[in-house]
């Protein structure tokens, strides 16, 4: 067995662990092989293909975040971004070393986690797709696999990152890990190796040295360094498969054992938690896989909703024809949305009226949103000091930020939409018509030229359906390298 | 400042850490300031000059380990070590990216710890010099800084590696982390920064990038991944300071926030472990940095060392002369050394009957001592028979294995010697004899060019009085080179 315990030296925490103990990793074992001889179910593919089709729109969002060519200076020297993706293309990624394998994925990672609009797992707490598809993505052009072949390993990641928060969370998020990049090593590791198709105990190798190389601190939250957690977990993936690969020695309990990564980065999770491997899969429960449908936070999405289904319903009737509008909403959004009048566009982020008049007056709540210059517009400075917030005893225990949007027109007709689960989680999943409108955002249309963001978009959706992957990854490429403003 | 805490989430962790506590980091930065301009005491110099030789000993016997193909072929793809090696020239160094600059570091930071052969620190637990000295050495090439400027960037090293000890052990290392990997990310980046001339918030910005570069679980000792964890750390400060030096942001306090690498990583010191930065210099300490003489389990050494002289002493007498020898060791010593009659190398290496007949029968314990076919020498087993190992109340409760051992020969002449302090530990710092014994047969007498050995060993003890360590990294990247067998 390739992943052996060496008795190099007696030491006692070793020597007594006679009976090693490996539940976590026989577990993703066994489901990885049930897993692979299974068919993949409709909604499966579906909710993989969005989310990897969301990841990408959010790594070209990357491109105009202010830690781009920071990063990529600090990783390619002063070249620009054009000159860096030569690195990228197909054939030179074919014959690339590690390390600028590791690199393109430790890039594209944070690119993708960038904006903080990427999508979340939950009981991991942490953002998944953005760790999981950058390894998956160069890896698999590397090795030619197939578009059913990266959304099993991606499925096989949500899998992993969630079986971990069952286990540890979330008294292990409460510690003050970041399980983007702590859950996010070992996660992408078991995705990747799954996509090799590593044997048992090449998977047990991957999955040890993972242990060793898991990391990322809650401290750096609200910093550049947060979304290089999701890069670094990638390229984590990398260097624990290719060491595997080579049968480079690691403990078979480095997950499970006295000092392996369970016990290390401890933590008790509640019972409910508990789920069998792929039973149901991770991505299909409740809470698996989650899309961001704006870009704000989180706490506003469900009367965003509400309120972009309420100005349909005005029809002839226009916004100066409003009287009032309450939000009714739950003590737990209160906590995050603390900006009443937000003053700069960041803010605006966090304030529950201006995103409910953005909304009701540009029918949308989009990037443009937020930029500086739209913050004092007056027609939403009126409209937002015609709204009330308040916690609605109807939803004001709701974890999920249910809330009740109310709409009182001049000539006293009265409309009002609940809304429990926003957009883009698992009970109310995205829509094309929202993830494509989400799409083009996160490309900026000023940038980019839509026809490569049409085909990228296209090939993404069909990519269950592709023989290689190839295709998807070139057009990613071709979509960055439009990107370039260096 | 650059790594100015953005607000891009009001989470309730960050909004309350109004006054940032930066105590470490402050700590770091103003014994930098002082160091800098002080000169440098001729015990400094001759310690850091010796633990760097005694490493670079440490990376060439790594060569020979079975790790080193599985490490080479998983970062460089199949390639022989000397085509490897053209990507370690100076010239390409000074043109190569993050990427290769980080993988060179990981490649000879796994090699130093690859035989365990290499030094350690206390409080800190870690092997200090493994995983300071690659990126020192690839940066040091790039920047092309002078050996003194190197050295004072080692002491830095082992100076905060020793502060992170006093402050979070021995409860960190207890909880299960590898010290080498966790503060080892940190102690190399900070040394790296100050080798870097790094303004105050620039090295702020690589230590919090560092905090979230740090792992390593003690699950995976006894196995390959023990000795990646040094490489781990060479590689961080690469792209820890890489990413600093881009003003790419990380919270000021990510070494000592609520969520920082502190509290994270926990645990509290004896009040015994404090010390003010550099007073003294913590490789001056009794404990800062130790060299092992003997390749075999520390509990030995002091015995050993008391043996050899013990030999010098037979004179005209010889080993077939002996009666008996007794070895009164401390219970401590006891502990690690559970192979009465060793059967393998291995065990051998924590046999103390067959590590004193080995340094009375060959007058010295080597490498070789412990190859497969030294452990049945008929005299060997012969001279076994006539040891006795037991607790002496003397030196039963020393913590640094302090030994006595009484040779009688068969003429009734008897001779005692007690070592209370290894050979290579501060209290008792390496002979020049011992270290160029150590050194060339790290080598490998058989295998390498003795010239160029030669050549390195020179150039590493003279490092204080270069005006380049150029020199010194091509010697070692040469005799690397002709240690290719592959």
């Amino acid at each position: 067995m390739r992943t052996q315990k060496q008795v190099s030296a007696p030491r006692a925490e070793n020597s007594t662990s006679l009976a090693v103990e490996t539940d976590f990793s026989d577990g993703l074992i066994g489901f990885c092989r049930t897993f692979r001889a299974q068919p993949l179910a409709a909604e499966t593919v579906r909710r993989s293909t969005d989310a990897i089709t969301d990841t990408l729109a959010c790594m070209l969002l990357g491109t105009s975040q202010a830690l781009e060519p920071k990063l990529r200076r600090a990783l390619f020297s002063p070249q620009p971004l054009k000159q860096v993706l030569t690195q990228f293309a197909p054939a030179a990624l074919r014959v690339s070393s590690t390390d600028t394998q590791g690199s393109a994925a430790l890039y594209l990672g944070t690119l993708a986690h960038a904006a903080d609009f990427d999508d979340i797992s939950h009981p991991a707490y942490c953002h998944a797709t953005a760790l999981l598809l950058p390894a998956l993505l160069i890896r698999g052009v590397a090795l030619g696999v197939s578009g059913e072949d990266l959304i099993r390993a991606h499925v096989v990641g949500v899998e992993t990152l969630g079986q971990l928060g069952r286990r540890l969370n979330t008294a292990h998020y409460e510690r003050g890990w970041h399980t983007t990049g702590t859950f996010g090593a070992i996660g992408a590791t078991a995705a990747l190796a799954f996509l090799e198709n590593f044997t048992d105990d090449q998977m047990r190798g991957a999955l040890g040295v993972s242990a060793s190389l898991a990391s990322g601190v809650r401290q750096n939250f609200g910093t550049m360094t947060k979304p290089l957690h999701a890069g670094l977990a990638a390229r984590s993936a990398i260097l624990a498969t290719r060491l595997a690969e080579q049968d480079f020695t690691c403990a078979p309990d480095a997950i499970e054992g006295k000092f392996g990564f369970m016990k290390v980065f401890g933590g008790t999770a509640p019972a409910s938690y508990a789920k069998q491997w792929g039973h149901p899969l991770e991505i299909l429960t409740e809470t698996g896989i989650g899309l961001k449908a704006y870009p704000c936070c989180a706490a506003t999405h469900p009367a965003i909703d509400a309120t972009r289904r309420l100005r349909e319903a005005l029809k002839d009737n226009s916004v100066e024809d409003i009287e009032s509008i309450r939000v009714g909403a739950s003590r737990f959004a209160m906590q995050p949305l603390i900006y009443d009048l937000p003053n700069t566009g960041l803010e605006g982020k966090f304030s529950m009226r201006y995103c409910i008049a953005s909304a009701m007056i540009d029918g949308a709540v989009k990037i443009g949103t937020f930029e500086p210059d739209q913050i004092k517009r007056p027609a939403i400075e009126r409209l937002m000091k015609k709204i009330t917030v308040e916690i609605d005893p109807l939803v004001a225990d709701d974890h999920e930020f249910a809330a009740i949007v109310e709409l009182k027109l001049k000539s006293g007709r009265e409309e009002s939409i609940r809304i429990d689960v926003a957009s883009g989680k698992p009970g109310n999943w995205l829509s094309e018509t929202l993830l494509k409108e989400k799409f083009f955002d996160c490309l900026g249309a000023e940038r980019l030229n839509s026809q490569a963001g049409q085909v990228l978009f296209k090939a993404a959706q069909q990519l269950a359906v592709q023989k290689s992957v190839e295709a998807l990854y070139q057009a990613l490429v071709q979509t960055l390298g439009e990107a370039d403003v260096s």
